[in-house]
């Protein structure tokens, strides 16, 4: 066990049921994922008797802080063993856990392909859809039964990371790890309205907004959308509302590629790409410096009035467009 | 076998394995659950050397059209054994298939707890989220492996009838239904895209209006719009596009009871409640002559000025949300 790098999920395991005053690490601007996972393995490992906690991260979104606040450290806590799940690189830890950015992790969790191996020890499943169906996996070596509260803990964590089972990561095994919190009595039908039917009314405005002002081309393939400071300003959007708002566009019938401009409080426009039918938004992105994926890319473009940047991005993008159908 | 009435499992699989010139009937306004469920038997039946074919149904979407054309009997099929899927009542099968709303049906295979036996034998398992799941079992009992074709077409059965794992009918054995389609190789991102994240620019215009003319009351309890006919016309929404435009209101934060007026093409308004927080949709609709579910409820309400209508419309919905209250 003096082994470090890669391990598997027995080895894993191994640690855990010899760790003990554990502190769990989620990563900055929180999600469902990262909350639901460490809130699972947090109740899994007090289940074997062990004392553990999650690391305060004040990043986090309200409904996150108040779903994590049971299982925060108490006053002058110790922890012996860090352990961090769906936390793809140290760099993204929060303030709060800034301390870590330097010390000694024993363990990571992680579901991402781009792991960054910063700790002693790495579990990474790369095909998982969710950090979650891998802390569900670890229980089962452990031995630890899953109940209720466990249950509800990894299907917000394994729901959320796939939309709720429509995104093309979901897997055979997603579908059954999530069957098992639905067996376990897990609240589905409570955090799918929470998490994917629940808009607020600046989320709507804001959809609104989008709608309004959405500019297509005559032949339905190109969308672009710009948002300047002063209309979310006005909407009174929080970043939480901006979510996801990039993939709206691509959701319109005949969209090829849809182009969402945000200007920043600092200035500049971060753009974001998404397409489909054989459109390569990371090439589009690659125009500006920016990269992603094939079907999801960004980059910033610069300052300068809006309404003329635009009218370049509009034009560079029909250009391409012509190019692909060409 | 001579018995009618309500069978189980083995004997529905034994009727179907004993029987031949098989004729699949769906019900009318085709959903992904009707038209996947026949789909599936259908090839199922094949490969087990039957003949065996999907009644013509006018009534369907194009979508739908195109996805049921394969199974389509040949001119001068003379059915021998005729099955209904996710049929609910004789009276909802559509013009094509008149004919069976006299004549007798051998089997009908549904999930409505409604169901009005119409049938010679029923099988009904109302727990079961979509007829879809019901069809896989029986496939189970028949010895039929689940191939690509027929995991795709149940995937679309069992995926829209629970708004993609979203809705409260969402059961461990759908998403263990759904883990063994996906594989069996179905292309479940394809018909998420589909189904779940593609709307039609006419139906992205009707939700533009919808947020442009929603009246949201001051604590945000109440929502109502009020979509005339004259708005859908310049829209030039079709039915589909018109789809679920009733469940968007219920979706933004804080709101209990949404109404969505839509102005019918003979006069009048068809008027839906969705409610949650404890609110009856039901007994709100009553009111109107109307039913439903306590969540989920419709009426009609007459003639008249538009705006007048949806003034008592609102005053009496904020008087019933009051009482809620008190």
């Amino acid at each position: 066990m003096e082994q470090t790098g890669r391990v598997t999920i027995e080895e894993a395991a191994a640690l855990l049921g010899g760790a003990d005053q554990i502190l769990i690490l989620t990563h900055k601007r929180t999600d469902g994922d990262t909350c639901g996972s460490a809130a699972g393995l947090c109740l899994c490992l007090r289940a074997m008797g062990k004392r553990a906690y999650v690391q305060k991260n004040s990043s986090s979104s309200k409904r996150f802080i108040a779903m994590m606040e049971p299982y925060l450290p108490p006053e002058g806590f110790e922890p012996g063993f860090i352990v961090t799940v769906d936390v793809a690189d140290r760099e993204l830890l929060p303030e709060d856990a800034e301390i870590y950015r330097t010390r000694p992790i024993q363990l990571a969790v992680d579901h991402h392909g781009s792991h960054r191996d910063y700790a002693e020890h790495t579990l990474v499943d790369a095909h998982a859809a969710a950090a979650g169906e891998i802390i569900l996996r670890l229980m089962d070596r452990l031995g630890v039964p899953l109940d209720r509260d466990i249950a509800d803990a990894l299907y917000i964590a394994i729901s959320t990371d796939t939309g709720c089972f429509r995104y093309s990561n979901t897997t055979a095994d997603t579908l059954r790890s999530a069957a098992r919190c639905y067996e376990a009595g897990a609240d589905a039908a409570s955090a799918n309205k929470v998490f994917f039917e629940t808009k607020s009314s600046a989320r709507i405005r804001m959809e609104s907004y989008l709608y309004g002002h959405m500019r297509l081309s005559d032949d339905g393939r190109l969308f672009l959308i710009l948002i300047p400071r002063s209309a979310i300003d006005a909407i009174g959007a929080t970043p939480e509302d901006m979510e996801n708002l990039s993939s709206i566009g691509i959701t319109i019938e005949g969209v090829e590629m849809a182009l969402t401009m945000v200007e920043n409080k600092e200035g500049g426009f971060r753009m974001s790409a998404r397409t489909c039918g054989g459109v390569d938004a990371s090439a589009f992105c690659a125009l500006y410096g920016g990269g992603g994926h094939a079907a999801a890319a960004g980059c910033t473009v610069g300052d300068g009035d809006a309404d003329q940047l635009a009218a370049r991005v509009w034009k560079a993008a029909e250009e391409y467009l012509s190019l692909v159908k060409a």
